[in-house]
This record gives structure tokens, C-alpha cells and sequence, in this order.
């Protein structure tokens, strides 16, 4: 009988620092542009936005950047996270292959996004700020925030993209309870929201709108920042925690992975995971691919195109070097609400762009399939994220069968889907609609990206 | 500055053993009444009910029993659960007493409910039955056995109380994506169901009924048995590996607590992790106080009689000696579903006959109240069940500094909320209504007993 084997670490073996990819990446990411000057922005224009201790990581070119102890004290409620082999989901396959996988949902926010959360709340608090701006699309991010701000002593109004507004109830009064305000966007709020408004009433929301009206609302006080939960280099910074972990909790298992696979929106959870073992690939020889996979419906990895682009609907960021489908582009109405967003963050999109990672799209009703097999066997309910990953680790155990080897998958379960329930429901109903979109539709849809001249 | 305490364990150091009060008990619990003749039952009489290893231990005067390690293994999975000093908490109350709660919470089925589930399970497929039926208040317990079930690769179908079918469709939908089959309880499949559906077509259903109809399918064949989630001795006994566990976990602290405390439905969480401290006052002389919190709308505790009565609506259980309101007795619907039975345990009811433990009764508002200071900030949000715990502690530590004393306070926190956040919602509406039974309507509600004569 194969033995169910969960990879447990002590207090004292977690990381101490956040390791940052930039240092060994053979070409760096290129840099954020002024949207009229197109002249690379210092980090003194993020200074509205941001505390300056993440602008100085957004901009870090450290290998390694120490993690503050009330930080680490935090983390310590819910980390070091656990790493299980998935026996039970192999002898369902009956596959060969050996499926890890590090499960980041076990926090209070029920997903990876706690890592980052703590750590924006922290130094925003530490450089005197009052109150936060977020978005959230599912809710996983506005629920991980909520309660790090709470613990701070931090105000934070939540910008709820609006179709999880109304599909996901949960996290909506789950933030309550932590204590934030949650409106759904777009909304009448700011500027940006009523835009939208005014051309379609109905607008399900993106995130890149969500990201324009938090934004909006930041900048007009000095005591308001803006915080965000995934794209950002000092974001992805934070998450790789749980690739640094990852990889001690490998070698306990005396095992290295062949594949590391994780879902994609904006990156964070990828790259959290990813990136230590792309460091071991690039320092020390490791062959280990790499894998995002993204809703079929918001291809930008697979099918978008990398150019400068606004990471938020109403062009208020900087323009960034990334994949994209364009800033006003608004996917369907999938239940993976973390995955609904228009871009891939800098670091990634150059990675792809050098062939140090890969990517892939799947269909929402095969990744909830997979995601039922993964509750009924390893009894984690996963997030509609999460399935993504979930898919894409039994394509690749599926594919070494038939090639008759054994690999060894890794596979960030990045979160819960206790407030998704729903979405299985419809799943059950067989009323989850599958959405494509075509290479020509993606082209359509960059072609109509404007920038400012 | 408080630091973060979280005690864990390693699986080595996981204990291998279920305790059994019994063998400790000075007064020995009173036999099971046929309820015809009044005679003794003996186990043979369960044996249409339950699997003969389940009977062993329901009549076991042994002090220790081997856990299999078919469940070792898959306690693995979510086990040992770890043990948190709440020093958030305690700074937001200023209480000079030290706070402590064991999580149980934090495995696949959201409460302690997966301790008995996996165990109970793996006996009925050892003895080759196929099918499983059990009743379910929230759904805690149907989730836990949904997944065992599934697992051990038997089927389940699960009574769920209406009131909770109806007010938390998220369990119900978790028990499906686990593969089980869910009926609202009253049902028109059992002539238990449907007595009760002609007397009243609109009953919200209890525990008791749920019960009824469970056992009315069970006894109808060879290959399907009945499963119980609470109030049995030898579900009390499976839990105690909370109190096992929580023992060494108080030790590591440096600590060892002045109260326990534990929310009561049928027992089991409190009775799992009291017990085993209750050992060491009984062998060791220590002092600890066990008290047991139950709501106000249904005090079988604080208001019942102690009696020989039914365990469940339709009277199908042996008599059965323990604090009761009676067992048609519907309470009021509550969002703790899982405190909504008529009955005690036979452990609980001699042991609090005897002076051994302690018995008090909360309203619901100000449970949920200390519910939401706890998420807010401890960070995770409990069930409605376990905020009856969290209430009880924090009387406890207001007491304390009133008396000017710092006491150490252990808790249960037997579950999470993320499927019972629609009460959540009902709190901050400021539309939880609290409920409680007088001592005069608990007596008419006793005088109302049919016994058979």
C-alpha cells in the first residue's frame, strides 16, 4: 500500500528571506514607461501609489531580500505550509508518475495571497499610512488583505470585480467579517467606474477596471495607498515562500520534480512556486519545466501579444512590458474569477519571452472535472483556480504514461473552494459553458488597444 | 511583544491509542433499556445497526484501543491538528489570563466531525457492508463521512435536518462533490419521515428525526448500517485523540489549563478533548475544570432531566440514561445546527451527574459576537457551533480578571464557518434572534415524554 505522505516543516526550517528572480535572469525585465513621455519611470512616480519599501522592491535587483519579523511572525499562524504527495489521486489514475503538491489554502484567506497581503499591510502600516485600496476578483486577494489590515490597525475599501460580487457572496461577507468595505465594481464611486457605466450599465467588471477605481481613490490622499494582489514584482517577491519551501520539503521527500505547475491570472502564485526551482534550473543545471496554465478564455500567455500595455482598464498605471490581450479586454464570466485578468506581470511574460517557462490554456468544465477527482480522492475542495493546476498535473501524468516513464509533478494548490461551492453546483448541473477564444479574436482584440500618442 | 505561539506535533509523536473514560469512571454509565421489557440490552441487539467492532467499543471498559493504522494513515492527512496560543485575542480583550485553542478545523470536512467519520468507516468496510446511512445537523458530520465513505469506497446517504438543508446549501453541495446522495429530513422515503410530515408539513426537522429515518433504511438490509456522528461511546472515544494530542501540546507550552472547554450538541468534541484531562484529575489529582457550553434554546445541560429516554424522534434507539428535553423535543433553528439534540451522552450525562464536569448555557448573539472578535483577530472564522466555545472562554477570562487572577484557558474550536457565513450576515443585520427555554417550558416539554409501557 502506497503510504499517504503530507511533507511538514518546523517553525525553525522556514525561510528567512524572499528570493527575487531578477538577480538571474539572463535578460532583465525591460522597464516601466511613462504612458506620454515613454521615458522609463523612476520609482519616485510610484510614490503616490506605493509605500517606498515595495517600491524599492519592485525595483530590487537582490538576490535575496530578508523577511521583517513581524512578517515572519504573522506568517508563523499558517507557515510553513504543507507539501502531500497525492497517493490517492495517483491510484485513481493509476498512473506511474509521482503528483506532489503544496497546499496554500490552509490560511485564514483560504489561498496563497495571505503571503503577500501580510507583508503590503505591514509596510504600509510601517511607513505611517492609514488606509488601503485593493481589488479583488474572486475575493481569495480582498479576504487575505482584509484581515492583514485588521491586524495592522489598517482602514481598506475592497473594489469586488462585480460578477464575483454576485456570484460569490461568501468572500464578500467574509471580508465584512474581517472588517473591510466591499464594493462592487464597477461602481459610481470614481471616475473610472462611472465611465464604464455610462457605455454598458450591465458591465460584469474586470479586474483591470477594479484596479483603475482603487487606484482613483488612492491617489487622492496622502494617507490612502493602493495595494495590489498579483502582477507586481514585489508581489511575486513575496510569494516565492512557497517555492523556497517547496523545495527543503522535496529533498525531506527525497524526490526533485520534473514539471512544477501552477495556475495562472496575474502570476503570483506561478511564480511564488516556480521561481526557486527556475533559480536551481539557472544556477545549477536543473532541467525542471516550468508550466502556467490559463482559462482558455483569457489566453494572454498562449495566444495574447507581448507589447507595452496599462496594467488597469482606464490607462492610470505605467505602461508595462508584458503579455497581454489588451487593457480594455473583458473576459467571460468563468468561475476562476482570480484568472480574469488581461495581462501576465513583467517577470513572467519575459521568462516566456526567453523560454525559460511554458504555457498552456484549458477549458473550464475539464478543470472542474479534475478538480472533483482531486476532492473525492485527496479531500481538499479546491479553488476554481486551483483546478487550472489541478488539470494541467494529470495532463502531464496522462502524458507520461502513454509515453510509459514515470515523472516526478509539483503542483501549486493555491487555494479552497469553500466559497465557490456554487460553481461545482453548476458544474453538477452540467451548466458550466466552455469559452474559447480564437487567435483571431485575440488579434481583434489587441488591435483595438490604445495607447496614448 | 506577544509572539505567535502555534504548537504542532510530528506524526511520530501523534498518538496511537483512543482513551476510554469508562475505564476511569467511578460511577459506571448505566446499561441500555430494551423499551419494551426494560431489561439490559446486550451488544447483539445493535448488531442490526452497527458493525460488531463499533458494538466491542461501544461496551469497552478497556482504558486504551489501538487506532488501525488504516486510519492512522489517514489521520495523517489533517492530524496532529495544531494547537495556538490566541495572543491576538488576548490583546484585544487585555485579559491578563493566557487563551489557548486546539483547531480542529482544519482537515477536509471543516470540524472535528472526521475523526470518528474515518474510523467508523474503515470498520463497517472491514466488515464487508456496502452502504452507509446517517442523519447530519449543519452537514459537518455528513461532510466528514461523505469523503470516509468515499474513500473506503462505500456508499452514503445522509439525512440532512431541513432547517440547514435549507440554510446552508454549501455543506449539501460539499457532500455531493463528495459523492454522497442528501435528503432533506423530514422525508417522505421513511414512515418515520412521513408520520412526522403529516402531523406537521412544514417541520424544520432535528437531529431526533433525522436519526429515525437513518436507522428505518438501515435495518431494512444486511449490507447497509447505520452511523452516528455524536452522543455514542465510542464515537466520544474516537475524538479523544483531540485530547490526546492537545495534552503533550500543553506540555510543550510549559502549560497546563486551569479550564477546558468544549460547545455541546451530543458531546463528541467536548468529550474529546476534555476526557483525557479529566484522566489526569481522577489519576493524577489535577484540578482542571471541564465545562461544557450549550445554547440557551436547547439546555438539556442546565435545564434537562436526567432519564431514561429514546435518542431518537421515532423511539427505534435503545433507552437511553442521560440528560434530555425529550426526544421529540424540536429546538428552535439556530444556526448552530449542530447543537440542535435533544439528548447528552451517556458519558457526559453520568459524568456531569456526578459532579465531574460542568454545564452552562449561552445566547446565540453573543456567541456570534465573540465569534467575530475571535476572526478578526485570530484570523480564522469559526463554525456557529464552536463560537459557543469561544464565548465560554472568554467568559471565563473576564471572570479571571475580575478576580484579579491570570487563568489558563483551553478551548475547542471544533470547526470553521466558510459554509455558515449567511449567519454571519443575519449578525451583522442585526437579525439573530436568542432564544431561551425557561425552566418551566423544559418541564412541560419533559412531562410531554412518551415512554412505552
Amino acid at each position: 500500500m502506497k503510504k499517504i505522505t503530507k511533507i511538514l516543516l518546523s517553525e525553525k526550517e522556514m525561510p528567512r528571506q524572499w528570493y527575487n528572480i531578477v538577480a538571474d535572469m539572463p535578460n532583465k525585465p525591460m522597464p516601466p514607461l511613462h504612458p506620454l513621455t515613454r521615458e522609463p519611470i523612476g520609482p519616485d512616480a510610484l510614490a503616490a501609489v506605493f509605500p517606498m519599501e515595495l517600491i524599492k522592491q519592485e525595483v530590487s535587483t537582490e538576490r535575496y531580500i530578508d523577511i521583517p519579523d513581524e512578517v515572519l511572525d504573522l506568517y508563523k499562524i499558517y507557515r510553513p505550509s504543507p507539501l502531500f504527495r497525492a497517493v490517492n489521486l495517483e491510484k485513481a489514475l493509476g498512473t506511474k508518475s509521482k503528483i506532489y503538491y503544496k497546499y496554500e489554502g490552509g490560511n485564514y484567506s483560504g489561498s496563497h495571497k495571505a503571503n503577500t497581503a501580510i507583508a503590503q499591510a505591514y509596510y504600509n502600516k510601517k511607513e505611517g499610512i492609514k488606509r488601503i485600496t485593493t481589488e479583488t476578483g474572486a475575493g481569495q486577494w480582498g479576504s487575505a488583505m482584509s484581515y492583514a489590515c485588521h491586524h495592522f490597525g489598517l482602514e481598506l475599501l475592497v473594489f469586488m470585480v462585480k460578477v464575483s460580487f454576485d456570484q460569490k457572496p461568501g468572500r464578500k461577507l467574509l471580508m465584512n467579517t474581517y472588517g473591510a468595505k466591499v464594493i462592487p465594481s464597477p461602481s459610481t464611486m470614481t471616475a473610472a467606474g462611472r465611465k464604464i457605466l455610462e457605455l454598458d450599465p450591465e458591465s460584469p467588471g474586470s479586474l483591470g477596471i477594479a484596479i483603475s477605481e482603487a487606484m482613483e481613490v488612492a491617489v487622492q490622499d496622502p494617507y490612502t495607498k493602493y495595494s495590489l494582489g498579483s502582477v507586481l514584482n514585489h508581489v511575486v517577491l513575496h510569494q516565492t515562500i512557497i517555492g523556497q519551501e517547496a523545495l527543503i520539503q522535496m529533498e525531506k521527500a527525497g524526490d526533485y520534480p520534473d514539471v512544477v505547475i501552477g495556475c495562472f491570472g496575474g502570476g503570483s502564485n506561478f511564480s511564488g512556486i516556480a521561481f526557486p526551482f527556475l533559480r536551481e534550473n539557472l544556477q545549477k543545471g536543473k532541467k525542471t519545466r516550468l508550466l502556467t496554465v490559463e482559462p482558455s478564455s483569457c489566453p494572454k500567455l498562449t495566444k495574447g501579444k507581448f507589447m507595452y500595455d496599462f496594467g488597469d482598464s482606464a490607462g492610470m498605471t505605467p505602461l508595462l512590458p508584458m503579455y497581454t490581450l489588451g487593457h480594455n479586454f473583458i473576459p467571460e464570466k468563468i468561475h476562476a474569477g482570480g484568472l480574469r485578468y488581461h495581462g501576465a506581470g513583467v517577470l513572467v511574460s519575459q521568462l516566456l519571452k526567453d523560454g525559460f517557462i511554458e504555457a498552456k490554456a484549458k477549458m473550464q468544465r475539464e478543470c472542474f472535472e479534475g478538480g472533483v477527482l482531486f476532492a473525492r480522492t485527496e479531500g481538499i475542495l479546491p479553488a476554481p483556480e486551483s483546478n487550472y493546476a489541478i488539470a494541467g498535473a494529470l495532463d502531464e501524468a496522462r502524458k507520461a504514461d502513454l509515453e510509459g516513464v514515470s515523472r516526478t509533478i509539483l503542483f501549486n494548490l493555491s487555494g479552497h473552494g469553500h466559497f465557490d461551492i456554487s460553481a461545482y453546483e453548476k458544474y453538477f448541473e452540467n451548466n458550466l459553458p466552455d469559452h474559447e477564444l480564437t487567435q483571431a479574436e485575440v488579434d481583434e482584440a489587441i488591435s483595438k488597444i490604445e495607447l496614448p500618442v
